[in-house]
């Protein structure tokens, strides 16, 4: 049905700037202080099968913590780095799956070792959910290296699942308790064209909400999406992560059958988390409770959890929305994900990570909970990023991100005039396509000036997505700008800019949002601004803006560490007095408010945060 | 020690307006609806000693909500109310205490009849609650009848306690989970005159925070205000009832030993709360977490606990402050929690009562905690008010309270001149005092003008308290001004008028309170106003206001239903968009407010309320 694909990763090489960094520091640092921090913590020790006794015990989810961090190696090899080391501790890995899987194809470090007469019965146990990563990670590393024996040891593992859940129903359960398997059986569909795989991913995904299947006692069937089959789903609920890896297999199965109900299903639920549910950040799941979606527009600031995995889930929801035909909103979610969820994630020297992504820090806050004592009061985020956690899914799945975020940046899309180029993001790259040589130079998302040129190019046209926070643009080709693009007809050799002006705005958000009421958020580009306390030495809460008189004050001040600039403008801060109430003055002071980047707060040392600051 | 006392309420009779409207709902439904509840949840039962297995259980405190229904008939009878049903039902359960107290003195009508064996051995099941709770009432229906046989009872059943906790030290703890007996036993000590009683107050609240008792598990000494000894208390902590109760009966120790210690611990604590923890309703107690005070400065409205019996327990803590000497700030909280805090307890009928006092509703909120079924998300406040509770502590204290409101009015004051009477506050009233008869017609809260006649008087002076909101006054008697009071010089015979020019306002927070940043609450004269949907129909957060203009427009509408007017008056809602977030415009349309009194809120159907909306 589709007029539009993505240009793989491997095809994109990073020259310089914000995106080399990102992926270098992703490749050099980050990868290995996982590595080092699973070593640590038994994960890949659980895969060589050698449990023992008053050893630490294999995790159910252990697998998949494992497969994420096989699957970013992978990505890596894909694109010409040669990672020896980590390939050697893949084939090791490998290699003891091979030689540990059942005989009847089945493959688990926990079941296996741990409670082998309970494989199958236990709903909530994660196992599925590490078969489907597992199988991710195969196609990863058979796609990188043609070494298909992990492939294959999947290719049994998942006739054995086959055959359990469909074939005999031998199982205790129809569907995962966590979803994944779903969208990891449409790529291994996709991969090796064997429509078996398709039929499975079919099985769970229309078994989902028609089944007695329940997960827990205490939560409702909305927390796994278990309420109703996807098809009549119109709202996105539940676990963001479990809701959103379903909702990226429902948009791909709609794709690769043409199922008019899935396709529609999934941009619904694409509409629906994106223009209710969705921070300024592109983190999703405003709760901790059930690490959940909530309802519409519940997104509060503070108690934010926003995971770390649910921006990565939205990022590839939208990279696979992105597939149904050229329209401007799916890049648009993925750029806000690129600049402010995902960054945020990691900390500035690529060694630490978030699980939960705060939009706001209240450091006194943190002790409200007075029932219970100090270190139990955890219903606020953290202020700190750490290297491990005892549920260390979202480290990983942010190797494996970065690992492939070349994937992002450019499409395939036949118009009527022929074959044409998409760039959706924006970064200083060299793109070897099968009919372009493409080069960018930029310093995006520092700056809104794209050079771009294009040699041997058989492409006949360049369609450049307008950014939503651009307002206008200058360049120096011809121009035509349809459905949020920039049309420019391309020649064999040409080169081009296009500069977005890009300008520190506010943001504003709808209404219905009541945590925002009366708020406003500094952008700079695509990238959301915070105030830091250590920066701005006041309650938070007491500053405002005029907005246009401080826009006319903003001063970019650069930054060492990292490629943005910070940016000080003048702002108010409410004068405080002794009561606690007393007739309404509003009286304010003018002070200078210093805002950086949002991603880049809680690399210094613990204090208080906030994007969404009062403006009038 | 003290130049001051209040005048007891048994000397004022209201004779108009809002507030013989209020003591005659409490009188004429609320305590009856009471009752009625409390004889079909088998409360009275527990007393009447007839438990047999299969019966409703006597519940631990049931003794305590029986007693503040006992303590609410005394006072009336004190008053001149017959209340002939009532005493006779009053007269029928201490008959029953009378034949089934043990020959030990002991009384509590869950541990004889459920669990003998654990007398004085469970610091958490509200034994010694219950007994303050019964001398309480004993006191009242003493003072009351002059019948003496309840307050015999207690002594009896005090004689016991006193053994096992102070001579013989067989109980399991040393001093009660949950405070009250302390201030009951002050309150024993001031009306007969044996100094035992004193000693014994002073046992329980010295002991507390030295010893070794716990309260659970779960919760940290602060929960129950046992962390550290209440001398050296610098913040109010833990649940919001207990921390007041213990206070009450510290300020009340302080005032008749005169120890400096105690009374400098009041003080402090009393400024804490008032200053840095207390709702604009006079409602104390934040989170629903250990219906506890928290952490300075965390007042959430949507979220806000604020349990009735709190805001009560606050009145007294004021009323007893008041006794420590002329001092205007004590009455005004006093003020608060009357006109807001205390009314919003009770439906505008009279029948049901809140537990919890939110300080606005957002109805689709009460979904957000999605990780359970719906009848389970308790996290937020309810919308309604009910007839009776499992824990239905607040509606017989609200009963009691009415029954004795007449003592929050006068004082008599020993000032350089000779005996002044203190107005404290303001309603139609006549008071006979040892040394005036009194006349105050008024229809305050309504209205700000007072006529005040003396008549046979031997006061000096009149001291008046002009009210905190009150900025410019008008009287046709010489008065001059002092600390916060009115003073005019009083005869014989004499009647002049003051009028504190009741206006529309506007109050605004401490900029230290994060939540209400930013955010203006409407107020006339004492009583602070609210939004509610059903009068406003978009939501409340898109709701502001431009302070000084829109004063300009406020129109008083007035009510047929309750003594207060509505107000109308122009502001403005946010325009509303599609988008979840666009480029910051603050666009916004005007439009007609229309609040109403907070304490009137939901007596018509569910729907959102606000008090602390956006000014500019």
């Amino acid at each position: 049905m589709s007029k539009i694909k993505n240009i793989s990763f491997d095809k994109i090489v990073f020259n310089s700037g914000y995106w080399k960094k990102r992926y270098e520091l992703n490749r050099d640092v980050s990868l290995k202080s996982v590595r080092n921090r699973f070593e640590d913590t038994a994960r890949f020790e659980a895969l060589r099968f050698s449990y023992k006794e008053g050893q630490p015990l294999p995790h159910v989810y252990f697998d998949s913590d494992v497969a994420k961090w096989i699957e970013a190696v992978a990505y890596l090899v894909k694109s010409g780095n040669p990672c020896t080391e980590e390939l050697a501790l893949c084939e090791e890995l490998i290699d003891s799956m091979e030689k540990n899987q059942r005989s009847d194809g089945y493959l688990n470090s926990h079941f296996q070792q741990i409670e082998p007469e309970n494989i199958f019965t236990k709903r909530d146990a994660h196992e599925l959910y590490c078969a489907g990563h597992l199988l991710e990670a195969a196609i990863a590393y058979s796609d990188a290296t043609n070494d298909t024996k992990f492939l294959d040891i999947m290719k049994r593992y998942f006739d054995c699942i086959e055959k359990a859940f469909i074939t005999e129903k031998t199982s205790k359960f129809s569907t995962p308790g966590h979803e994944e398997i779903e969208l990891a059986l449409i790529k291994m569909y996709e991969y090796t064209k064997d429509k078996k795989y398709l039929d499975m991913a079919m099985f769970f995904i229309d078994s989902r909400g028609t089944c007695d299947d329940v997960l827990f006692n205490i939560l409702t069937k909305d927390y796994d999406q278990n309420a109703m089959p996807v098809r009549e789903l119109t709202e996105a609920v539940g676990h963001a992560v479990r809701a959103t890896y379903l909702f990226i297999a429902v948009a791909a199965a709609g794709r690769v059958t043409n199922d008019k109900e899935l396709i529609s299903a999934a941009e619904r639920l694409f509409d629906n988390i994106t223009t209710k549910q969705m921070y300024i950040t592109g983190g999703i799941g405003a709760s901790v409770k059930g690490e959940a979606l909530t309802i519409e527009y519940d997104l509060p600031n503070l108690e934010a959890y926003s995971e770390t995995c649910a921006a990565i889930a939205l990022l590839l929801f939208s990279l696979e929305m992105q597939k149904y035909g050229l329209n401007a909103k799916y890049p648009a979610v993925i750029e806000r994900i690129l600049y402010n969820g995902l960054p945020s994630s990691t900390s500035i020297d690529g060694r630490s990570f978030f699980y939960q992504n705060p939009l706001e820090i209240h450091i006194a806050s943190v002790n409200k909970d007075v029932s219970m004592a100090p270190a139990n009061r955890t219903h606020y985020a953290p202020r700190h990023r750490s290297e491990i956690f005892s549920c260390s899914c979202c480290p990983p799945n942010i190797n494996r991100i970065y690992a492939r975020i070349g994937d992002v940046f450019l499409s395939e899309y036949n118009d009527d005039s022929g074959k044409a180029l998409v760039i959706n993001q924006f970064a200083a790259i060299t793109a070897d396509t099968e009919n372009a040589k493409l080069t960018m130079s930029t310093a995006f998302p520092a700056d809104g000036k794209i050079n771009i040129s294009l040699s041997n190019n058989n492409y006949s046209a360049v369609y450049i997505r307008k950014p939503e926070w651009c307002e206008s643009y200058t360049t120096d080709a011809v121009a035509t700008e349809k459905d949020g693009y920039i049309i420019i007809k391309a020649s064999k050799e040409m080169s081009f800019y296009i500069d977005f002006s890009m300008n520190v705005f506010f943001a504003e958000t709808n209404p219905s949002v009541r945590e925002n009421n009366g708020r406003v958020a500094l952008c700079y580009g695509p990238t959301v601004y915070c105030l830091e306390r250590l920066d701005n030495d006041f309650d938070l809460g007491a500053v405002s803006v005029d907005v246009s008189a401080a826009l006319e004050t903003a001063k970019k001040i650069p930054s060492e560490e990292y490629a943005l600039p910070d940016i000080e403008l003048d702002g108010f801060v409410d004068e405080y007095f002794p009561q606690l109430y007393r007739k309404a003055t509003l009286n304010k002071n003018k002070t200078k408010l210093r805002f950086k980047p949002y991603w880049t707060f809680a690399n210094r040392e613990e204090c208080d945060m906030k994007i969404w600051i009062r403006g009038v």
